[in-house]
């Protein structure tokens, strides 16, 4: 059995094309090529732990993650895991990866695709609201879809943001990466903004004006309560996009807009309809909201571990 | 986090009270000190993965356990798996455990506190229907509860049966050990009978005579056809005694004689009512049919765990 850690992961990441896994991701959920129980969850108060299986005709893989919110206060990252892989003809665990890595990976890349497919392909700036780990992908992930020029940041805790444009900026030494000092700034600057927050409010003015033609990738509300996107957004949208139909059931973004009227379910499309028609949106105003599937882990996961066999990376493991 | 192989638990198997972890297990069990979902499984045609995870005060665990019965012609257990335990705190993956492991010394360890609660304290002879791993393991732990004087072990591969005694003999040199040459010859010559078979027909004579006093250990079935017990045990019996009552839902050992009438609900007991009586069954007729549950699959990992710290067992793998 095979365990490859955070930095083999990181190591690996460098030569896995991640959006063509998600491509094929994609098109296996549409051609329904996939078996995916619904997630089950073992809840301790705040505490969860979340499972997420999926097989496909290539492995079986099941993500579990752990969310405890306390870590914070004790500086301990709040989302921990691993994701296993099963042999598909005998079921035998072949490898174990981190399971924080394969997340951020993972939501890095969804939100990239969501970039690719669903804003102008000439956009040259991007804000991002919430400078945690996961927006940290987020950003890589749209410097390897769009040519970028301007990154912007805005985040409540200075010293953290700080840390975060300069861990940033060795990543990505090509780009101008600059803090805004609210959000309004930072939206009139991006032509694309990523929200990478646990909010339960939205994290962006709410100015129709202000955000006519600019691309939303909301990331970060996966419970009711939770609210990125401001309820003038969804007036200004004529289709809003998704991952998978779980976002109608999960995200305050789209059950709260659902509810007061904003949009209606027509209106709502998923990610893998709109890849297979290639429109270039420039001067569209765009939602992208994502939650994510085991389904998606799975394929970057299949993808991380192949790369790990041919480059012999990690840890053999005996079992 | 901690990897323990399998020989890493071997090693550790002789250190660890198995008998005791379980007594505490089914305490928390009965004072309902535990959260535990219902399993949840993925398919496909005959192959399964099962999750069968479990919270208790002191550790957070996850089995995850691949059946592929096609494996059988591709000299592949079909079982798989791993353990997975997570801090109790702060939900950060502390240890990964081989699967199969687990299963066989739980199992093997379940059976054991069977006997010592369903049996006569002074049986001297056991016999065992079925000679595979989880077989093995059942006899090991009865070695551990009864001072046994001779084993008995009826299966119907030759070869298998004459190695398995082999390799038995090894771990238990001062028994005596034979093979039986049929069903009926093992049942007559032992105290107490182990049944550990997928079989879907009763591996027992159907005969009440035979069967009187006996003290039964059925381990194999765990769906609705699966019997490993004929009809005329359960005429000798008062009552029927369980690990959980997952084994009413489960095992066709306990489900075909309730609908056939041969037992009802009031006369099934689970054995952490029984325990704390502490009743001498000798000269009783007795069943003990039991279908694992993931709390004692948990308390048995978190006591290996332990034991591994302590003497510095197993390999530590960054995360």
């Amino acid at each position: 059995m095979l365990y490859l850690n955070n930095s083999d992961i990181e190591k690996l990441s460098e030569e896995v094309n991640f959006i063509k896994s998600l491509e094929k991701g994609f098109k296996l959920f549409n051609n329904k090529e996939y078996k995916m129980p619904e997630r089950m969850h073992l809840d301790r108060g705040e505490d969860t732990i979340l499972y997420m299986p999926c097989l496909t005709d290539e492995t079986i893989g099941t993500k579990i993650i752990s969310l405890f919110p306390d870590n914070k206060d004790k500086n301990i990252p709040v989302i921990n895991g691993i994701m296993l892989l099963n042999d598909v003809e005998t079921g035998v665990p072949k490898a174990i990866l981190d399971g924080s890595s394969i997340t951020a990976y993972r939501t890095g890349a969804l939100g990239g695709t969501g970039i690719k497919y669903t804003s102008g392909k000439n956009c040259k700036s991007v804000g991002l609201i919430g400078p945690g780990v996961q927006g940290f992908h987020q950003l890589l992930f749209a410097a390897k879809v769009r040519n970028l020029e301007n990154i912007y940041v805005y985040g409540r805790n200075k010293d953290n943001l700080n840390q975060f444009i300069e861990d940033l900026r060795k990543k990505l030494p090509d780009i101008k990466i600059k803090a805004s000092k609210d959000p309004e700034e930072l939206v009139k600057n991006s032509e694309i903004i990523i929200t990478a927050t646990p909010s339960e409010t939205p994290v962006m003015p709410n100015d129709k004006e202000l955000l006519k033609g600019k691309h939303i990738i909301a990331i970060g509300s996966y419970k009711y309560k939770m609210r990125e996107i401001p309820d003038a957004l969804y007036e200004l949208l004529d289709e809003v996009y998704i991952d998978t139909e779980l976002a109608i059931e999960e995200s305050g973004d789209i059950i709260q807009p659902l509810e007061k009227g904003l949009i209606n379910e027509k209106q709502i499309k998923t990610l893998s309809e709109v890849m297979s028609k290639e429109i270039d949106m420039s001067g569209m105003t765009t939602l992208f909201k994502c939650v994510g599937m085991a389904l998606l882990d799975v394929v970057v996961a299949e993808a991380i571990y192949k790369k790990a066999l041919e480059l012999n990376i990690g840890t053999n493991i005996t079992t």
